[in-house]
C-alpha cells in the first residue's frame, strides 16, 4: 500500500509497504483524507527531529472507513465511517489520575510519537475511535480533529452567549475558533495582517482588523464601550501578538493560549495583575471536544469548503507543505484513498 | 498635628498640618500604627510621581480609633477600633458594573491618590471602614490590610486543603500567602535566595529553598511526586523566578502573579501551553478578604510578630524606607499615634 514517510528536513518520500492486521483492541481504517497541520509543518521542516522517529509516516486528522476489526473489540464493524481522537495516554501518571488524560504527561500523540494516518490501511487502537453520521462527507470527516482543538480552546475560555471574543491570527484554528465562538453567540473579531486571509474570512461574516493599520487596543476598547475583551484567543504564534494581547482584555478578562512559542515570550505581566487577567494554556482536547466537533460540522457551523483550500493526492504532499509555508492555503487535504 | 508628606524622590518630610473635620459619609480616626509596604517604597523612591500628588501624605496600612463621625454616618462612634480598606470606586465604570469594584477601572487606592495614614488625624468615608475586635492589639490591627492581600491570592487561587502550594519570594507578602495557604491546609515551600529571610521563614515552621543552591523544578518534581505543584505564587518580581515558575507548576496547575513587573518578563508559554496552565493576576483585595483577615489575625494564624520586626516614630520613616530598602526587615511600623 501507498504511505508518505517523513525522511529529514524538507524531504518526504511516498512508498509502499505492506499492510498489517489489526491487533487486539484495533480497527485498521481504510484512510480517506488526511489533513495537514501547523504540527505536520514542523516535522517538515526538522523543527521535531528530537522527538520523531525517522522515517515517520505521520498524520493525525483524518476520516475514513473501517476495513477490518481485531480481536477485543467491540461495538465497531467494517463500513463504519470514522475519525480518530490521536490520543493514546498511559492512564497512570499524576496528570491521567487527575483526570487530564488528553494531556497525561506520557502521552502518545498518534501521528506524531507512533505512526499516523498517511497511509492508506492504517492500525489504530479501538478506543480513539469516533464515528462519523452519514450525513458528514469524508472531505469534512478530516476537520474534525481542528475543530475539536477549536471547541476545546473555547470551551476552556468559558465563554459565553453576548461575549466579546478577540481571536489574534486567522489561520485555520483561527478561523475555527471564530466560527466556534459565533455559534456559541459571541461577537467575534479577527486579527489578521495578511491581506488575502481578511478578505477569506470577511467572506465568512467575521469582523477582521489588520494590525498593522489599526490600534488594535483602541479599536477593541472603542468596540467594547471601553470594557475590553470578555475573550482573547492568542493563536498567531507571534511575539508581537503576545506582547499586545494583555492590552485587548476586560478585567477579569480571559486570554487563552492557543499557539505554539517555542521561544519564551515577552507578556505585559503588569497588565495582568492590574486587570486580574486570566491565562489559559489549551491543549488538544477531550472526547466532548471530539463530539461537538463533529456535530458542529454536521450541522454545517464550520465553513468547511472554505476552510479546504485544496486536496492533493499523497504523492504530493511535499508541493502542499510548500503552499502552506507561502502562507495563503488554509487547510490542505491529502486524498489518501479519497471517497470510497 | 503630625504629618508625613512626600515630597520628591527620596525626601518625606514631617510637618504640622491643621486637621479637618470629617465631612458627610465620612469618619475621623486617630492613626495608631501605619505599616510600610513595598508601594510606599516605590513612591519613596520617586518611581510614581507621575501618579502621586506633591506632596503627598501616604500610607494606607494602618490602625486606629474613631474619634469623629461626620453626618449621614450610621453605625459608627468615637472609640471604635477599626481599620480601613483603602479602596474608593466611581461604581459606574465597566468593571465595576460586572462587580469588580475593588478593580474599579478609575479606582482611588486612598493613600495613594488621595491622603493617606500617614498622619495623626485621618478622615475616610465611612464605607471603607473594618471593625477590629477588642482582642486584636492595634499594633496586630495596621496588620490587617497585606493580611487581605494575601487572603484574596489564596483565594483566587482556589487552593484547597492537600494542596501542595509555592511561594516565590519570601518578603512579607511571601510570609503571609504562606501562613494563610498553610490555614487552608495546603503544604508550602518559600523560595528565597536571602539567607537571613530564609533563617527568619524556617523558623515559622515552613520549608524553605535557595533557588541559587538548588534546582527548584527539580526539587519540585519530587517533592510532588513528579507531579508539579497544585499552586504556585509568584511574589519575588523578579524576571528570572518568572523565567522559572512555569516549570514548578502541575499539568493544570494554578499560577498567581502577585508582584509587581514594571516591565514586560519573558514567560515560557510553551509550557502553559503544554500542561494546561492558569496564570491569573490577582491585585488588592475584596470586603470578604478584610474580614478574613481579621478573623486570621484575631485568631494567632498570621506571624504578626515575626513579620512586625520594627516600629518607628512618624519622625524616622525616612529611615524605615533605608532599611526597607537593605531588604533585611520584613514589616515596618510607623507609630503614628501609637496604642491610645
Amino acid at each position: 500500500m501507498r504511505a508518505l514517510q517523513y525522511i529529514s528536513a524538507r524531504t518526504v518520500n511516498p512508498v509502499d509497504i505492506d499492510p498489517t492486521a489489526p491487533g487486539t483492541g484495533q480497527v485498521q481504517i481504510r484512510v480517506a483524507y488526511a489533513g495537514l497541520c501547523g504540527t505536520d509543518l514542523h516535522i517538515f521542516h526538522g523543527d521535531m527531529d528530537a522527538r520523531v522517529a525517522h522515517p515517520l509516516v505521520f498524520g493525525h486528522e483524518m476520516s475514513g472507513v473501517i476495513t477490518a476489526v481485531g480481536p477485543d473489540v467491540d461495538g465497531w464493524m467494517p463500513g463504519d465511517r470514522v475519525t480518530v481522537m490521536p490520543l493514546d495516554w498511559d492512564g497512570t501518571c499524576p496528570a491521567c489520575l487527575a483526570g487530564n488524560e488528553h494531556i497525561c504527561q506520557n502521552l502518545d500523540f498518534i501521528g506524531i510519537d507512533s505512526p499516523g494516518a498517511l497511509q492508506e490501511l492504517w492500525n489504530v487502537p479501538a478506543a480513539t475511535l469516533v464515528r462519523l453520521p452519514e450525513e458528514l462527507t469524508l472531505r469534512a470527516g478530516a476537520l474534525v480533529e481542528p475543530v475539536a482543538v477549536a471547541v476545546h480552546d473555547v470551551r476552556r475560555s468559558e465563554l459565553a452567549a453576548g461575549d466579546t471574543a478577540v481571536v489574534i491570527g486567522g489561520g485555520p484554528i483561527g478561523v475555527l475558533i471564530a466560527s466556534v465562538a459565533r455559534n456559541e453567540g459571541a461577537d467575534v473579531v479577527v486579527i489578521e495582517p495578511d491581506a488575502g486571509r481578511r478578505a477569506t474570512i470577511d467572506g465568512l461574516g467575521f469582523r477582521t482588523l489588520d494590525p498593522l493599520a489599526t490600534d488594535q487596543a483602541e479599536w477593541v476598547q472603542e468596540w467594547t464601550r471601553g470594557a475590553g475583551a470578555d475573550v482573547v484567543f492568542e493563536v498567531s504564534g507571534a511575539a508581537a501578538a503576545v506582547r499586545g494581547m494583555t492590552a485587548l482584555a476586560k478585567v477579569r478578562g480571559t486570554i487563552v493560549v492557543v499557539a505554539i512559542h517555542p521561544q519564551p515570550r515577552e507578556v505585559d505581566l503588569q497588565r495582568v495583575f492590574w486587570r486580574e487577567l486570566r491565562l489559559l494554556g489549551a491543549r488538544v482536547y477531550q472526547r466532548r471536544d471530539f463530539e461537538t466537533a463533529v456535530e458542529l460540522l454536521t450541522a454545517g457551523a464550520i465553513p468547511a469548503d472554505t476552510l479546504i483550500t485544496d486536496v492533493v493526492p499523497l504523492e504530493r504532499t511535499g508541493d502542499a507543505f510548500t503552499a502552506l509555508e507561502a502562507g495563503q492555503a488554509l487547510k490542505l487535504l491529502v486524498a489518501v484513498g479519497g471517497d470510497q
